[in-house]
Protein backbone atom coordinates (compact mmCIF):
# COMPACT_ATOMS: atom_id res chain seq x y z
CA UNK A 1 0.00 0.00 0.00
CA UNK A 2 1.41 3.68 -0.60
CA UNK A 3 0.50 5.87 1.84
CA UNK A 4 0.68 10.14 1.53
CA UNK A 5 1.61 11.54 4.38
CA UNK A 6 1.48 15.67 5.07
CA UNK A 7 4.41 17.06 7.78
CA UNK A 8 5.24 20.47 8.93
CA UNK A 9 8.15 20.94 10.68
CA UNK A 10 10.22 23.90 12.09
CA UNK A 11 13.63 23.16 10.35
CA UNK A 12 15.74 24.98 13.00
CA UNK A 13 17.94 21.68 14.57
CA UNK A 14 17.88 19.70 11.11
CA UNK A 15 20.44 18.93 8.81
CA UNK A 16 17.72 19.87 6.02
CA UNK A 17 14.98 17.31 4.81
CA UNK A 18 17.23 14.72 3.31
CA UNK A 19 19.06 11.82 4.61
CA UNK A 20 22.90 12.25 4.96
CA UNK A 21 25.77 10.17 6.89
CA UNK A 22 26.26 11.84 10.75
CA UNK A 23 23.55 14.23 9.94
CA UNK A 24 20.31 14.70 11.74
CA UNK A 25 17.27 15.24 9.16
CA UNK A 26 13.77 15.23 8.64
CA UNK A 27 13.61 12.47 6.50
CA UNK A 28 15.81 9.88 8.70
CA UNK A 29 13.70 10.66 11.75
CA UNK A 30 10.07 10.04 9.87
CA UNK A 31 11.89 7.04 8.25
CA UNK A 32 12.98 6.02 12.11
CA UNK A 33 9.29 6.47 13.82
CA UNK A 34 7.58 4.30 10.64
CA UNK A 35 10.37 1.68 11.60
CA UNK A 36 9.42 1.64 15.14
CA UNK A 37 5.99 1.72 14.13
CA UNK A 38 5.90 -1.18 11.99
CA UNK A 39 9.11 -2.88 11.98
CA UNK A 40 9.56 -1.76 8.18
CA UNK A 41 12.73 0.09 6.67
CA UNK A 42 10.86 1.84 4.28
CA UNK A 43 12.03 4.87 2.10
CA UNK A 44 9.89 8.09 2.45
CA UNK A 45 10.33 9.86 -0.40
CA UNK A 46 9.74 13.78 -0.22
CA UNK A 47 8.19 16.01 -2.83
CA UNK A 48 11.78 17.73 -2.35
CA UNK A 49 14.88 18.44 -0.23
CA UNK A 50 14.67 21.45 1.91
CA UNK A 51 18.02 22.87 3.13
CA UNK A 52 19.34 22.97 6.45
CA UNK A 53 17.09 25.06 8.12
CA UNK A 54 14.36 25.47 5.98
CA UNK A 55 11.01 24.95 7.29
CA UNK A 56 7.84 23.45 5.65
CA UNK A 57 4.52 24.18 6.51
CA UNK A 58 3.06 21.61 4.29
CA UNK A 59 5.89 19.02 2.90
CA UNK A 60 4.80 16.10 1.03
CA UNK A 61 6.26 12.86 1.08
CA UNK A 62 4.87 8.69 0.25
CA UNK A 63 5.75 5.45 1.10
CA UNK A 64 5.23 2.05 0.88
CA UNK A 65 4.41 -0.27 3.87
CA UNK A 66 3.14 -3.75 3.99
CA UNK A 67 1.30 -2.43 7.25
CA UNK A 68 -2.67 -2.82 7.92
CA UNK A 69 -2.66 0.02 9.82
CA UNK A 70 -5.68 2.07 7.98
CA UNK A 71 -4.13 4.52 6.11
CA UNK A 72 -5.60 7.71 8.10
CA UNK A 73 -4.28 5.81 11.36
CA UNK A 74 -0.41 6.36 10.58
CA UNK A 75 -0.68 10.23 11.37
CA UNK A 76 -1.07 9.73 14.94
CA UNK A 77 0.98 6.64 14.95
CA UNK A 78 4.08 8.24 13.64
CA UNK A 79 3.39 11.48 15.16
CA UNK A 80 3.98 9.39 18.63
CA UNK A 81 7.57 8.55 17.64
CA UNK A 82 8.28 11.90 16.17
CA UNK A 83 10.09 14.69 18.18
CA UNK A 84 7.80 17.84 18.32
CA UNK A 85 9.28 19.96 15.87
CA UNK A 86 8.17 17.62 12.94
CA UNK A 87 4.47 16.37 12.55
CA UNK A 88 2.73 14.15 10.30
CA UNK A 89 -0.40 16.58 9.49
CA UNK A 90 -2.59 13.94 7.34
CA UNK A 91 -1.92 10.64 5.92
CA UNK A 92 -3.98 8.90 3.19
CA UNK A 93 -3.77 5.83 0.92
CA UNK A 94 -2.62 6.75 -2.70
CA UNK A 95 -2.96 4.82 -6.11
CA UNK A 96 0.65 3.31 -7.00
CA UNK A 97 1.30 5.20 -9.53
CA UNK A 98 1.29 8.66 -7.29
CA UNK A 99 5.21 9.99 -6.78
CA UNK A 100 5.73 12.80 -4.52
CA UNK A 101 8.93 14.30 -6.80
CA UNK A 102 7.14 12.90 -10.55
CA UNK A 103 3.53 13.90 -9.97
CA UNK A 104 4.06 17.19 -8.17
CA UNK A 105 2.96 20.61 -10.51
CA UNK A 106 3.25 23.09 -8.21
CA UNK A 107 5.48 24.46 -5.28
CA UNK A 108 4.83 27.40 -3.37
CA UNK A 109 7.58 29.00 -1.06
CA UNK A 110 7.64 32.02 1.25
CA UNK A 111 10.66 33.94 2.12
CA UNK A 112 9.81 36.35 5.49
CA UNK A 113 11.88 39.60 6.14
CA UNK A 114 11.65 41.40 8.74
CA UNK A 115 12.15 45.26 9.24
CA UNK A 116 12.66 45.48 12.85
CA UNK A 117 14.26 42.93 14.82
CA UNK A 118 11.61 40.57 16.46
CA UNK A 119 13.18 37.47 18.89
CA UNK A 120 9.30 35.97 18.79
CA UNK A 121 9.82 35.90 14.90
CA UNK A 122 13.70 35.29 14.44
CA UNK A 123 13.90 31.97 14.09
CA UNK A 124 11.64 31.72 10.91
CA UNK A 125 12.96 35.08 9.23
CA UNK A 126 15.88 37.14 7.90
CA UNK A 127 15.84 40.66 9.44
CA UNK A 128 17.42 43.50 7.48
CA UNK A 129 19.13 46.16 8.56
CA UNK A 130 18.11 48.66 6.31
CA UNK A 131 14.67 49.78 4.85
CA UNK A 132 13.55 48.19 1.46
CA UNK A 133 11.98 50.01 -0.95
CA UNK A 134 8.66 48.08 -1.53
CA UNK A 135 8.02 49.53 -5.50
CA UNK A 136 11.83 48.55 -6.23
CA UNK A 137 11.15 44.90 -4.96
CA UNK A 138 7.91 44.84 -6.95
CA UNK A 139 9.51 45.67 -9.99
CA UNK A 140 12.26 42.82 -9.73
CA UNK A 141 9.71 40.58 -8.82
CA UNK A 142 8.26 40.07 -11.91
CA UNK A 143 11.35 40.04 -14.06
CA UNK A 144 11.24 36.60 -12.73
CA UNK A 145 7.85 34.95 -13.23
CA UNK A 146 7.64 33.07 -16.69
CA UNK A 147 10.11 30.62 -17.78
CA UNK A 148 13.60 30.95 -17.58
CA UNK A 149 17.14 29.64 -16.72
CA UNK A 150 17.52 30.14 -13.43
CA UNK A 151 21.31 29.43 -13.41
CA UNK A 152 22.97 32.45 -12.81
CA UNK A 153 19.89 32.39 -9.42
CA UNK A 154 21.44 28.85 -8.25
CA UNK A 155 24.03 27.52 -6.21
CA UNK A 156 26.90 24.73 -7.51
CA UNK A 157 25.89 21.49 -5.52
CA UNK A 158 22.58 20.56 -6.79
CA UNK A 159 21.41 17.75 -8.17
CA UNK A 160 19.52 19.40 -11.27
CA UNK A 161 20.91 18.41 -14.61
CA UNK A 162 18.46 21.46 -16.39
CA UNK A 163 18.15 25.34 -15.43
CA UNK A 164 14.91 25.78 -17.05
CA UNK A 165 11.90 26.93 -14.51
CA UNK A 166 8.79 28.18 -14.57
CA UNK A 167 7.70 30.77 -11.95
CA UNK A 168 3.81 30.59 -12.08
CA UNK A 169 3.72 33.84 -9.49
CA UNK A 170 5.16 36.32 -7.10
CA UNK A 171 3.92 38.13 -4.69
CA UNK A 172 5.69 40.89 -2.46
CA UNK A 173 3.49 41.40 0.76
CA UNK A 174 4.50 43.74 3.64
CA UNK A 175 2.33 44.12 6.86
CA UNK A 176 3.97 45.90 9.62
CA UNK A 177 7.10 45.88 9.84
CA UNK A 178 7.48 41.77 7.89
CA UNK A 179 7.56 41.64 4.46
CA UNK A 180 6.57 38.20 2.85
CA UNK A 181 7.69 36.58 -0.19
CA UNK A 182 5.41 34.22 -1.35
CA UNK A 183 6.80 32.50 -4.78
CA UNK A 184 4.66 29.70 -6.80
CA UNK A 185 6.52 27.71 -9.41
CA UNK A 186 7.16 24.09 -11.34
CA UNK A 187 10.57 23.46 -9.09
CA UNK A 188 13.01 25.23 -8.19
CA UNK A 189 17.25 24.78 -8.27
CA UNK A 190 19.52 24.38 -5.15
CA UNK A 191 19.44 28.07 -2.96
CA UNK A 192 17.26 29.59 -5.96
CA UNK A 193 14.52 30.92 -4.16
CA UNK A 194 17.27 32.59 -1.37
CA UNK A 195 18.53 33.84 -4.20
CA UNK A 196 15.91 35.40 -6.30
CA UNK A 197 14.49 36.87 -2.50
CA UNK A 198 17.64 37.99 -2.63
CA UNK A 199 17.97 39.88 -5.76
CA UNK A 200 14.82 41.58 -4.91
CA UNK A 201 16.17 42.36 -1.30
CA UNK A 202 19.08 44.22 -3.17
CA UNK A 203 16.80 45.52 -5.50
CA UNK A 204 14.88 47.18 -2.61
CA UNK A 205 18.13 48.47 -1.34
CA UNK A 206 19.39 49.81 -4.88
CA UNK A 207 22.04 47.77 -5.39
CA UNK A 208 21.39 46.15 -8.06
CA UNK A 209 19.07 47.45 -11.00
CA UNK A 210 16.10 46.11 -13.04
CA UNK A 211 19.08 45.68 -16.12
CA UNK A 212 21.23 43.70 -14.14
CA UNK A 213 18.75 41.09 -13.29
CA UNK A 214 17.22 40.57 -16.72
CA UNK A 215 21.11 40.06 -18.26
CA UNK A 216 21.37 37.58 -15.54
CA UNK A 217 18.52 35.63 -16.34
CA UNK A 218 19.17 35.65 -19.94
CA UNK A 219 23.17 35.21 -20.07
CA UNK A 220 22.71 32.53 -17.19
CA UNK A 221 25.56 33.80 -15.47
CA UNK A 222 25.25 35.21 -11.49
CA UNK A 223 24.57 39.14 -11.29
CA UNK A 224 27.88 40.98 -10.14
CA UNK A 225 25.59 42.01 -7.16
CA UNK A 226 24.14 38.09 -5.47
CA UNK A 227 22.55 37.84 -2.30
CA UNK A 228 21.92 34.20 -0.67
CA UNK A 229 19.59 35.07 2.00
CA UNK A 230 20.04 32.70 5.01
CA UNK A 231 18.01 29.66 5.32
CA UNK A 232 15.81 30.28 8.16
CA UNK A 233 13.31 32.49 6.61
CA UNK A 234 12.63 29.95 4.13
CA UNK A 235 9.46 27.85 4.39
CA UNK A 236 8.12 25.42 1.84
CA UNK A 237 4.25 26.60 2.15
CA UNK A 238 2.71 23.74 -0.03
CA UNK A 239 3.03 21.40 -3.33
CA UNK A 240 0.39 20.61 -5.27
CA UNK A 241 -0.86 17.79 -7.57
CA UNK A 242 -2.93 17.25 -10.21
CA UNK A 243 -5.02 14.50 -8.57
CA UNK A 244 -4.43 16.32 -4.89
CA UNK A 245 -5.88 19.72 -4.67
CA UNK A 246 -5.77 21.74 -1.90
CA UNK A 247 -8.76 23.16 0.18
CA UNK B 1 20.10 58.98 34.82
CA UNK B 2 17.27 57.06 34.13
CA UNK B 3 16.87 54.79 31.22
CA UNK B 4 13.89 53.16 30.13
CA UNK B 5 14.05 50.21 27.66
CA UNK B 6 11.51 48.25 26.22
CA UNK B 7 12.39 44.31 25.81
CA UNK B 8 10.89 41.68 23.49
CA UNK B 9 12.16 38.11 24.49
CA UNK B 10 11.59 34.01 23.30
CA UNK B 11 11.36 32.99 27.05
CA UNK B 12 12.22 29.16 25.71
CA UNK B 13 15.85 29.16 26.83
CA UNK B 14 14.98 30.99 30.24
CA UNK B 15 14.65 30.04 33.39
CA UNK B 16 11.92 33.27 33.77
CA UNK B 17 12.77 37.56 34.09
CA UNK B 18 14.27 37.01 37.63
CA UNK B 19 17.59 36.53 38.57
CA UNK B 20 18.35 33.28 40.52
CA UNK B 21 21.23 31.32 41.36
CA UNK B 22 22.36 28.87 38.79
CA UNK B 23 19.86 29.70 36.49
CA UNK B 24 20.29 31.46 33.09
CA UNK B 25 17.63 34.86 33.20
CA UNK B 26 16.30 37.66 30.77
CA UNK B 27 17.31 39.88 33.36
CA UNK B 28 20.76 38.79 34.44
CA UNK B 29 21.96 39.03 30.62
CA UNK B 30 20.56 42.06 30.30
CA UNK B 31 22.30 43.06 33.50
CA UNK B 32 25.20 41.86 32.23
CA UNK B 33 25.49 43.10 28.83
CA UNK B 34 25.24 46.57 30.37
CA UNK B 35 28.08 46.17 32.80
CA UNK B 36 30.07 44.96 29.27
CA UNK B 37 29.08 48.49 27.62
CA UNK B 38 29.43 50.76 30.91
CA UNK B 39 31.46 49.68 32.97
CA UNK B 40 28.89 49.68 36.18
CA UNK B 41 26.86 47.37 38.05
CA UNK B 42 23.38 47.98 37.92
CA UNK B 43 20.03 46.70 38.65
CA UNK B 44 17.53 46.98 35.74
CA UNK B 45 13.55 46.34 37.16
CA UNK B 46 11.34 44.86 35.09
CA UNK B 47 7.21 45.54 35.12
CA UNK B 48 7.13 42.11 36.70
CA UNK B 49 8.31 38.80 36.87
CA UNK B 50 7.87 36.52 33.92
CA UNK B 51 8.06 33.06 34.46
CA UNK B 52 10.16 30.28 33.09
CA UNK B 53 9.06 29.71 29.66
CA UNK B 54 7.14 33.18 29.58
CA UNK B 55 7.66 35.05 26.39
CA UNK B 56 7.54 38.82 25.93
CA UNK B 57 6.49 41.27 23.00
CA UNK B 58 7.05 44.29 25.27
CA UNK B 59 8.20 43.90 28.09
CA UNK B 60 9.66 47.35 30.23
CA UNK B 61 12.30 48.02 32.45
CA UNK B 62 14.46 51.02 34.23
CA UNK B 63 17.77 51.24 35.30
CA UNK B 64 20.50 54.05 37.04
CA UNK B 65 23.08 54.80 35.05
CA UNK B 66 26.11 57.43 34.99
CA UNK B 67 27.01 56.65 31.40
CA UNK B 68 27.33 59.56 28.97
CA UNK B 69 25.73 57.82 26.02
CA UNK B 70 22.64 59.23 24.81
CA UNK B 71 19.91 57.32 26.17
CA UNK B 72 18.59 56.38 22.51
CA UNK B 73 21.63 54.88 21.78
CA UNK B 74 21.66 52.19 24.70
CA UNK B 75 19.04 50.06 22.31
CA UNK B 76 21.69 49.20 19.79
CA UNK B 77 24.71 49.15 22.63
CA UNK B 78 22.84 46.79 24.86
CA UNK B 79 21.78 45.01 21.48
CA UNK B 80 25.59 44.27 20.89
CA UNK B 81 25.96 42.36 23.61
CA UNK B 82 22.88 40.27 24.21
CA UNK B 83 21.81 37.26 22.13
CA UNK B 84 19.47 37.28 19.68
CA UNK B 85 16.26 35.94 21.75
CA UNK B 86 16.46 38.85 23.69
CA UNK B 87 16.28 42.67 22.01
CA UNK B 88 15.70 45.69 23.26
CA UNK B 89 13.22 47.55 21.64
CA UNK B 90 13.67 50.77 22.31
CA UNK B 91 15.28 53.53 25.09
CA UNK B 92 15.08 56.87 26.55
CA UNK B 93 15.35 59.06 29.79
CA UNK B 94 13.11 59.02 31.84
CA UNK B 95 12.14 60.97 35.07
CA UNK B 96 13.81 59.82 38.39
CA UNK B 97 10.03 59.03 39.59
CA UNK B 98 9.44 56.91 36.86
CA UNK B 99 9.70 53.10 38.69
CA UNK B 100 8.86 50.28 36.05
CA UNK B 101 7.08 48.07 38.86
CA UNK B 102 5.16 51.12 40.89
CA UNK B 103 4.17 53.15 37.60
CA UNK B 104 2.91 50.67 35.60
CA UNK B 105 -1.10 50.95 35.48
CA UNK B 106 -2.32 48.08 33.35
CA UNK B 107 -0.62 45.06 31.63
CA UNK B 108 -1.87 43.02 28.57
CA UNK B 109 -1.21 39.23 28.36
CA UNK B 110 -1.57 37.18 25.36
CA UNK B 111 -2.12 33.66 25.47
CA UNK B 112 -2.73 30.90 22.89
CA UNK B 113 -4.13 27.51 22.46
CA UNK B 114 -3.67 25.66 19.15
CA UNK B 115 -6.64 23.48 17.85
CA UNK B 116 -4.16 21.39 15.02
CA UNK B 117 -0.29 21.25 16.06
CA UNK B 118 1.93 23.32 13.76
CA UNK B 119 5.28 22.81 14.66
CA UNK B 120 6.01 26.58 13.17
CA UNK B 121 3.70 27.84 16.04
CA UNK B 122 4.60 25.19 19.47
CA UNK B 123 7.31 27.12 20.90
CA UNK B 124 4.74 29.85 21.42
CA UNK B 125 1.25 28.18 21.87
CA UNK B 126 -0.56 25.02 23.65
CA UNK B 127 -1.85 22.37 21.41
CA UNK B 128 -5.73 21.24 22.72
CA UNK B 129 -6.05 18.03 21.65
CA UNK B 130 -9.57 18.03 21.91
CA UNK B 131 -11.88 20.54 20.59
CA UNK B 132 -13.23 23.63 22.23
CA UNK B 133 -16.77 25.08 22.83
CA UNK B 134 -15.88 29.27 21.62
CA UNK B 135 -19.28 30.55 23.17
CA UNK B 136 -18.52 28.74 26.41
CA UNK B 137 -15.06 29.66 26.85
CA UNK B 138 -16.37 33.55 26.29
CA UNK B 139 -19.16 33.10 29.05
CA UNK B 140 -16.59 32.10 31.36
CA UNK B 141 -13.77 35.17 30.36
CA UNK B 142 -17.05 37.33 31.11
CA UNK B 143 -17.21 36.64 34.72
CA UNK B 144 -13.39 36.95 35.66
CA UNK B 145 -13.49 40.89 33.98
CA UNK B 146 -14.12 43.05 37.28
CA UNK B 147 -12.27 43.32 40.62
CA UNK B 148 -12.24 39.80 42.21
CA UNK B 149 -10.09 38.29 44.33
CA UNK B 150 -7.91 36.40 42.18
CA UNK B 151 -6.93 33.30 44.84
CA UNK B 152 -8.48 30.56 43.64
CA UNK B 153 -6.58 31.27 40.43
CA UNK B 154 -2.97 31.50 41.87
CA UNK B 155 -0.38 29.54 42.55
CA UNK B 156 1.38 29.50 45.90
CA UNK B 157 5.05 30.90 46.04
CA UNK B 158 4.38 34.41 44.48
CA UNK B 159 5.23 37.24 46.48
CA UNK B 160 1.91 39.02 46.66
CA UNK B 161 0.80 40.33 50.39
CA UNK B 162 -3.11 40.76 48.50
CA UNK B 163 -5.27 39.06 46.01
CA UNK B 164 -7.28 41.14 45.05
CA UNK B 165 -6.94 42.66 41.00
CA UNK B 166 -9.07 44.18 38.41
CA UNK B 167 -9.14 42.70 34.92
CA UNK B 168 -10.27 45.33 32.39
CA UNK B 169 -11.03 43.55 29.61
CA UNK B 170 -10.83 39.54 28.43
CA UNK B 171 -11.13 38.91 24.51
CA UNK B 172 -11.07 35.68 23.14
CA UNK B 173 -10.61 35.06 19.62
CA UNK B 174 -10.07 32.48 17.03
CA UNK B 175 -8.63 33.22 13.82
CA UNK B 176 -8.11 29.21 11.85
CA UNK B 177 -7.24 26.71 14.27
CA UNK B 178 -5.64 29.02 16.61
CA UNK B 179 -7.44 30.96 19.53
CA UNK B 180 -5.56 33.91 21.45
CA UNK B 181 -7.00 34.82 24.62
CA UNK B 182 -5.95 38.37 25.74
CA UNK B 183 -6.02 39.70 29.24
CA UNK B 184 -5.34 43.38 30.89
CA UNK B 185 -5.50 43.83 34.06
CA UNK B 186 -3.81 46.08 36.66
CA UNK B 187 -1.49 43.17 37.94
CA UNK B 188 -1.34 39.62 37.44
CA UNK B 189 -0.74 36.92 40.42
CA UNK B 190 1.77 33.85 40.15
CA UNK B 191 0.49 31.79 37.26
CA UNK B 192 -3.02 33.81 37.54
CA UNK B 193 -3.30 34.20 33.59
CA UNK B 194 -2.26 30.79 32.94
CA UNK B 195 -4.89 29.18 35.73
CA UNK B 196 -7.76 31.88 34.08
CA UNK B 197 -7.40 30.68 30.58
CA UNK B 198 -7.08 26.98 31.84
CA UNK B 199 -10.34 27.79 33.66
CA UNK B 200 -11.61 29.12 30.30
CA UNK B 201 -10.22 25.94 28.63
CA UNK B 202 -11.86 23.54 30.70
CA UNK B 203 -15.29 25.59 30.13
CA UNK B 204 -14.74 24.93 26.66
CA UNK B 205 -14.18 21.11 27.26
CA UNK B 206 -17.58 20.96 29.98
CA UNK B 207 -15.27 20.14 32.16
CA UNK B 208 -16.13 23.20 34.75
CA UNK B 209 -19.20 24.92 34.89
CA UNK B 210 -19.86 28.83 34.75
CA UNK B 211 -21.55 28.31 38.68
CA UNK B 212 -18.38 26.68 39.68
CA UNK B 213 -15.77 29.66 38.56
CA UNK B 214 -18.33 31.95 40.29
CA UNK B 215 -18.09 29.83 43.01
CA UNK B 216 -14.20 30.13 43.14
CA UNK B 217 -13.90 34.03 42.61
CA UNK B 218 -16.67 33.99 45.52
CA UNK B 219 -14.78 31.61 48.30
CA UNK B 220 -11.23 32.58 47.20
CA UNK B 221 -10.51 28.59 47.00
CA UNK B 222 -9.91 26.64 43.49
CA UNK B 223 -12.50 24.97 41.63
CA UNK B 224 -12.62 21.43 41.66
CA UNK B 225 -11.10 20.85 37.97
CA UNK B 226 -8.15 23.23 37.79
CA UNK B 227 -5.79 23.95 34.83
CA UNK B 228 -2.53 25.83 35.07
CA UNK B 229 -1.69 25.77 30.93
CA UNK B 230 2.04 25.86 30.31
CA UNK B 231 4.37 29.22 30.20
CA UNK B 232 5.28 28.45 26.52
CA UNK B 233 1.39 29.88 25.25
CA UNK B 234 2.18 32.65 27.26
CA UNK B 235 3.02 36.14 26.16
CA UNK B 236 3.61 39.74 27.85
CA UNK B 237 2.12 41.74 25.42
CA UNK B 238 2.72 45.27 26.56
CA UNK B 239 2.67 47.40 30.34
CA UNK B 240 1.01 50.74 30.17
CA UNK B 241 2.23 53.85 32.08
CA UNK B 242 0.59 57.33 32.79
CA UNK B 243 3.06 58.93 31.05
CA UNK B 244 4.03 56.42 28.35
CA UNK B 245 1.38 55.89 25.97
CA UNK B 246 1.91 53.07 23.87
CA UNK B 247 1.16 54.15 20.00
Amino acid sequence: MKILIEISYDGTSYSGWQIQPNADTVQERIENAIKNLTGETVRVTGSGRTDAGVHAERQVAHFETESTLPPEKFKNAINSCLPEDIRVISSRAVPENFHAVKSAKKKTYVYTVLLKENPLLTRYAYFSGCSLDLSSMKRAAKLFVGTHNFKGFSATGGSAKTFERTIYSFKIKKVGEKITFTITGNGFLYKMVRMIVGACVLAGQRKITLQEIKVALLSCEKPKNALTLPAKGLCLAHVVYPEFKKK
